[in-house]
């Protein structure tokens, strides 16, 4: 199926980000990220006012608001839509709240047969039709400006949540489902992962330029159960959408995975996310050039003085290199953080990245 | 300072976790597991019953029966005494208390020069003396059966405490001081060193037989942060060990930290201790056998059924090989542990891990 593109959208006029994602030389590297919109922004925060999170989730005029707001302040490359990744099973039938100071629950988890059985496979243009008007709507509202990253949660990490039921230090529950329920575990993950595929896809239709996985919780299984549980169904997913969308950029981040670079790299995902355990120059070693690598300076550095944010910038492009290569976080901004030292990171990397043969 | 050793207590019959640290040969893999005296066992509960967790550890007697628990129950190879790592800052003037179902909380953690100045560097016989003696009395009430494992938390990990006042999924203001603080950051972490080396020397005095580092928070650091803050301590308490202790087996649990195990293994320690991110033959191809490696079954396989144990522990076996190994967990056993599981799990290492040469 085509996407509205060509029809409706603006050219975009900056594309360094999708060149980067496919591997084509660039003059510097691009530079977003991870949770550029949100609660560090005083902007954000006066927007969001008094609203309930996933109300605003679903206020596409307001995403678009949000979305573009972390553009208008700083020199990005990419615009990322403002959403969650818990959006998902929302729309499989599950009760999600964000309580402050928690973050999300599930008052009603995932704990049995019947919990199972519940779940209701969605018509992704029934129930997250908001979030494909919303990128539609801010899509058209960048105009052309930077490219729109679409996103959504890992099979995994989405079965994380929906069994534990929030947030926790190691999702024992979960992972024990793995093991004490594997078939009931497996056919979960396929119900999501072909969630994921409909749900990507429309992000896709709906203007979106490239689309990232968020595999929050891939670090808490080993590599053995990874490979078995997790990373087949991302496989699936990056199959499917090549299939349909041949030149979207596709990006994986599988925070913790360490062990799983080298397979990443002969997936079909062309961006790798790094979390910030990983060594840049490592990193590089590891797959070969096979891929373009994202990141992963750890966000605590954005709490330092300018000088030590700008030298760690540094030595992580040196690290990297500039080809091949988006500039990010190794993980989201913090609330606490300043958008002053925000600016700082996107200043370093316009001024450390250029391309070298650019410069002579 | 020479050990109580030869003095008062009985000869180790079963040396294979010794033999295995130092890396001579053993007829099979000696096996122990991270928190084996603990709340999964109903005659812990029992003895412990309405005690604060605190006082139990400055019990002598009660800690040797504690910690001689798992012994009766398990054909085990090492008993590690039961304590805590936040005795130290507690010796140093801390307040800690353990508050069920949330762990340890600081109620006056360390957030200003103040607090700092404030901290005791603490004479270890007299603060920690509890301990030493809880070791002695179990090591005569072990009777020679098998080693007694001493402990420290790492300096890292006990400055993340210290500044965070509890666990934490992130522990951001630790993390944050290294940088924002970091002349402070360094004080406090070589305090703690120097503490450390203290009240490892005065545990093997005590009779400790092999004694382990934990750096539970190591992976929440990048490898240049944890190589400039937080690695170089460790080498300082090992080679100081090592000077005053030749002979004694010095382990290291750098949890989460996949980027060190090169630098370990070059370092005095003797055993590297593995979480179950890392897979046993990599683990081997990249510290190339210079090291004694232990570990590293996710507990979480502890719910699953007898058969996937068994599985697990035997490709958990044939990644490591037998020499240079030592079984156990890639963390602790979990209160929600059903005894009979962690017996499946020893049986299994006693059954696959029988050096082949012995078979024929």
């Amino acid at each position: 199926m085509p996407t509205r593109e060509a029809a409706i959208f603006p050219v975009t006029t900056n594309d360094r980000l999708l060149r980067a994602a496919k591997g084509a030389h660039v003059d510097r590297a691009p530079v977003w990220l991870m949770r550029q919109a949100g609660r560090y922004l005083p902007e954000y925060r006066k927007a969001r006012e008094g609203r309930d999170f996933f109300d605003t989730c679903r206020d596409p005029d307001l995403v678009a608001e949000i979305t573009l707001q972390p553009i208008r302040r700083f020199p990005l490359d990419a615009a990322i839509i403002f959403s969650d990744i818990l959006v998902v099973p929302q729309a499989m039938g599950m009760k999600v709240e964000m309580v402050s100071g928690r973050g999300p629950v599930f008052p009603n988890p995932i704990a049995s047969t019947a919990d199972l059985a519940a779940l209701i496979r969605p018509d992704v243009d029934e129930s997250l039709g908001y979030v494909f008007e919303a990128i539609s709507r801010t899509r058209t509202a960048l105009g052309g400006r930077v490219p729109l990253i679409g996103f959504s949660g890992a099979p995994w990490t989405l079965m994380a949540y929906m069994v534990e039921g929030s947030g926790s230090k190691t999702f024992s529950m979960a992972r024990a489902w793995l093991h004490t329920r594997p078939r009931e575990s497996q056919n979960l993950l396929e119900m999501l992962t072909e969630t994921i595929i409909e749900y990507l896809a429309g992000q896709i239709r709906a203007g979106a330029q490239m689309v990232q996985l968020f595999d929050s919780w891939a670090g808490l299984l080993g590599p053995a159960d990874y490979r078995r549980h997790a990373f087949p169904h991302l496989v699936r997913i990056g199959e499917a959408l090549k299939l349909q969308f041949p030149d979207v950029p596709l990006a994986l981040f599988p925070r913790g995975a360490h062990y799983i670079l080298e397979d990443v790299a002969e997936s079909p995902y062309d961006v790798l996310s790094l979390d910030w355990t990983i060594d840049p120059a490592v990193a590089r070693r590891r797959t070969r050039g096979a891929i373009t690598l994202q990141g992963n300076l750890d966000p605590i550095l954005l709490f330092a003085e300018t000088r030590t944010i700008r030298e760690s910038v540094r030595s992580m492009i040196e690290g990297f290199g500039v080809q091949r290569y988006i500039a990010n976080l190794g993980h989201g901004i913090m609330p606490e953080h300043d958008p002053e030292r925000v600016a700082d990171f996107v200043r370093a990397v316009h001024e450390f990245s250029t391309d070298v043969n650019e410069k002579g």
